[in-house]
């Protein structure tokens, strides 16, 4: 659809009703933490922050521990408040794990996560990253109501394009993010108008910058002036954005673009196939670890990889270059390196000599790229660590949903 | 055959009646010269420096002019001295072209070459490089007999190993390269103990050196030590020296050394065959840069090079890959220039990201290397000057007898 402005809120904003349901249940458990634990408790999220789209259900209630209060305590009165909140609640729950663990649970429909942090002021005083959360909740809250709704698009335009997310999956743009840039820019199009004539390493600065990156994409998170708030952001997930900016700016078309991957005419296809329960922060950097140790592989064998993608539980492979001769010639020492050539020629009969090489020509371990990966699948040395005992197997037809 | 000096010698020196036959004859052309122009003539090259194999038949007999004739008049004399010897002595003959045009003929089963050079004491004199000849011929007849006979002996040996012959089809070593190292290093065996050790430019100085230079083996020449009398030497030929000197001084084998091209197991062959009447030394330097230009192309686009050789009237293609899937990827502007973007996609639907480029997928112009020669036959554009024009077509079997 073209863009609208008032007619894209009206489908991706959330009625009031179901934002005071949300509200009203964060303050039926702020209360109850309160009083069961004298311990003070805060929504934070887009749903605070008054960025969330309809349809989002997700609560993060953050419990507020005392500076004094040792970790150990912090972590397990954590989980304690977390259980007894979804007991009291009758929701069902689960222990999560971040860089602590904590506990996730259903209530009311909503998605619940109980997660216990200290209460800070500046950010020195930061002891895990979680704690930096309600800073940047407190941060963002100076959006004007417009500002917040144009959030809401900016959010919605980069899930449309693919790169919203910055779970190691997708590797893009989170919702803060999306926060700090709309107040950086202070619009929704005038984030594309500027995004549409970004550089590499793109730099972003609110007040000030305490350390140099190099990523990408450098958006210096205004609470914590030595973080790079974007260093999450792939160079892919960046190209994109630009790429997308500039096509809404000439045709304004507010659609989802469709990314469907299709095998290209006269080349071989391998999928590699992983059956495990990693969760997917672990298994995706685990997949693209794997998949470059792969292609890595496959191309000092011979093998020319037209496209490799990771998919939800593996890595396709798409091959320009499939099958080898049943021969090859593998280059000896230089002819002047008299000890090496005569341990090289007892080595291997059939010498040539090309140019002031030693060489001979011996046959392929893999002839085909197949044969290749069979036999990496078989020690899986350069594997991701976690793929190395995973059930895997090959198969050949497309995978729709891929990622870089 | 193991190696027995008297044994060799045996088979490879002439007979005292071949020299005796080709003296008289170079002694009778010498007396007709002499009467009759009232000019100097003397043989030049391996008969006179008693380095010749038996069966050579050339004798190139050099008429020496005063160094105050103009070129013209010792061009055009020249060729009138050459042309009344043969008539003379009842050959048959014809003009060939070196620096200078001379005759060369048949006289009592003799290969004679007529040349007409300035009679020069010092280098700093030369007109003309066969002015430097008889330099040559004068300063290896300080040989001792049993040095005459080992550089017989080294000749018959780089035959045997394919690396004897200045000219551009093999690009390997002269008659004077072989006795010059001869000379230096004293015998035929110290020849070969001493190049089994030789390194990449590899200097041999007799007295002095008058420029640097940086081919794989500097013999600076000890008549004009401003000249490398081994630049024609190339890697391929001073490598395999390197290498059949030492496998020599192993197995002390005398044996030809067979090298006969077979295509490996499972490549693609394509012969590219040339009609011409171009002489070898035009033709082979002409092969080999259209060949290089050739493979440039083929890599180019996508395909890969086993071997490539030249051969008598052609070039032969080996290759790896042959054939690739119909589509490419085409790598456009980074996504910074937005200028290039733009024109970019207005020419390439089907635009996808990969890292902070935008590309295309397009057909590849070439799906068989064999496509790809096609099309450089059509207009041969980097073709060596004469077969741009000589008939050309394309065959698909082995070729026995390459050179690289």
């Amino acid at each position: 659809m073209i863009y609208d402005r008032e007619k894209i809120l009206k489908q991706i904003k959330p009625s009031k009703e179901e934002i005071e349901k949300g509200f009203r249940l964060y303050k039926k458990i702020r209360e109850f933490i309160r009083k069961k634990f004298n311990l003070e408790a805060e929504l934070q999220g887009s749903f605070i922050k008054g960025t969330s789209l309809k349809g989002d259900k997700d609560l993060d209630i953050f419990v507020f521990f005392p500076l004094d209060v040792s970790k150990e305590i912090l972590k397990k009165m954590g989980l304690e408040i977390g259980k007894k909140v979804f007991e009291e609640f009758k929701g069902e729950y689960e222990i999560k794990y971040a860089e602590h663990p904590y506990v996730n649970g259903k209530i009311e429909n909503h998605d619940l996560d109980i997660v216990p942090c200290y209460k800070i002021d500046k950010i020195e005083d930061m002891k895990s990253s979680v704690d930096r959360t309600p800073l940047h909740t407190k941060f963002v809250k100076r959006m004007t109501e417009f500002q917040k709704d144009d959030a809401r698009i900016l959010k919605k335009f980069m899930k449309l394009i693919n790169v919203y997310g910055s779970e190691f999956k997708v590797m893009g743009f989170s919702g803060y993010l999306c926060e700090l840039l709309i107040l950086y820019y202070g619009s929704f199009e005038n984030v594309l108008k500027n995004a549409s004539e970004w550089k590499l390493n793109q730099k972003i600065i609110f007040e000030k910058m305490e350390k140099e990156f190099s990523d990408p994409l450098i958006i210096i998170d205004p609470v914590d002036p030595a973080r790079n708030a974007a260093s999450c952001v792939s160079l892919q997930k960046f190209s994109e954005f630009i790429y997308y900016s500039r096509k809404f700016l000439k045709d304004k078309k507010f659609d989802r673009i469709k990314i469907e991957y299709r095998k290209s005419e006269g080349t071989e296809l391998i999928v590699l196939n992983f059956k495990t329960d990693l969760m997917e922060d672990l298994l995706f950097p685990q997949l693209r670890k794997t998949r470059d140790f792969i292609k890595d592989y496959l191309e000092k064998n011979g093998f020319r990889i037209y496209r490799s993608k990771i998919f939800n539980s593996g890595i396709l492979f798409e091959f320009e270059v499939f099958k080898l001769p049943k021969m090859k010639i593998h280059e000896g020492p230089f002819i002047y390196d008299g000890e090496n050539c005569e341990n090289f020629i007892k080595k291997h009969k059939n010498i040539v000599i090309i140019g002031d090489r030693i060489c001979t020509e011996i046959e392929r371990k893999f002839k085909t790229a197949e044969e290749c990966i069979d036999f990496l699948i078989e020690d899986r040395e350069g594997f991701g660590k976690d793929l190395k005992k995973a059930r895997c197997f090959i198969t050949k037809e497309e995978v729709k949903e891929v990622y870089d």
